[in-house]
């Protein structure tokens, strides 16, 4: 059985976005990084690129990703972008309130909406790709809602080395339970600090 | 001339206590690994303990301390348990809108009070050290005011391993101007991931 999981790049202070005039450059110093690298550009279609230790790091974030949820925001903001032949490849279960038609795109892309929150959007992910992964791509609030649900097996965070003093936070709404945590990776590279969870089962001690 | 840092531990989701109830559970999932080390039990006058990484850490944490910074919450819940040889045998500079004449206790402790904010404290705490460094020992509110006035030279996280999912937020109320930061030093051990930054200049240039 996949694991469900997220990769999301986070600012030391806990941001995975910024809002309004500073959406732009709050992406660009979290995610600029990815731009250069080998794997990205290949997947963009582009040629060459970087490969280190980064590189390696988003090749394995999307490795065995058989589908992916995804919230409504995120959707509506990268549904042009991604265009005709978007870079997912695989099933897109997005988090909706309003009803739409699947929509089959090329290069194997399919957008799915699902109206009954993120257990379903989860569970039909999980019927769609046998032995694979889920990957919720973002943003935050499906994130938030998987985690308060007991729904996340494993999480990477690519810590970036700066503090944006406001913005989209991650761990918000998760619920006032604690989550135990093991770290099963941290990988130091200049541009961020990868840093590897599993989500250990609700009545799980803390690791001594 | 001697740095101003802080040192603190938070949870994966960015708090470094509980408040209310939580505050005592969160206080002791923070911070119970340091209570079993070697160099926490000398400091409390006690013999034994483990002599490991986090000790190691925990060491350099107060290494070339000369002057402690700290907010009027911390002083006014540590007081008492500290007793009359409290374990900073160190000028001690408390922040604090009621003004109190300077305590002296055993050991090379005095309680200083300021009441003219971050800044001034900070002033003093680095006249009374000459080439050792100032820590600000806490709380979130210090580490802030003091992160905001940029007056932070380098800070460690002790990145514990779980989502508390509520309680005080070490970064909040920084300001919304971009902080960079370059990572100097990543420990993984068991309990923690400590996790070491220096404070970049305000029109640094992220690093590449």
């Amino acid at each position: 059985m996949g694991n469900v999981r997220f990769h999301l790049a986070m600012s030391q202070d806990g941001y995975i976005g910024g809002i309004g005039e500073q959406a732009w450059p709050a992406h660009m110093r979290l995610l600029g990084w990815v731009h250069d690298l080998a794997s990205w550009r290949a997947n963009a279609g582009l040629e060459g690129g970087q490969v280190n230790d980064d590189d390696q790091v988003l090749r394995e974030a999307t490795a065995s990703v058989g589908a992916y949820v995804m919230g409504r925001t995120m959707f509506d903001f990268g549904e042009e972008p991604w265009g005709d032949n978007p870079p997912f490849h695989a099933p897109v279960f997005v988090l909706t309130h309003r009803p739409r038609e699947t929509v089959t795109k090329e290069g194997g892309t399919t957008y799915t909406f699902v109206v009954d929150g993120i257990g379903s959007a989860i569970r039909q992910a999980k019927e769609a790709v046998g032995n694979k992964d889920v990957r919720i791509e973002g943003g935050a609030s499906a994130a938030q809602q998987a985690l308060a649900a007991g729904l996340v097996d494993t999480f990477e965070l690519h810590v970036i080395p700066v503090l944006l003093g406001g913005g989209v936070r991650l761990f918000d709404g998760i619920g006032s339970d604690s989550i135990e945590l093991e770290r099963t990776r941290v990988i130091e590279s200049p541009v961020a600090t990868h840093m590897s969870y599993r989500v250990l089962p609700a009545n799980g001690q803390p690791p001594r």
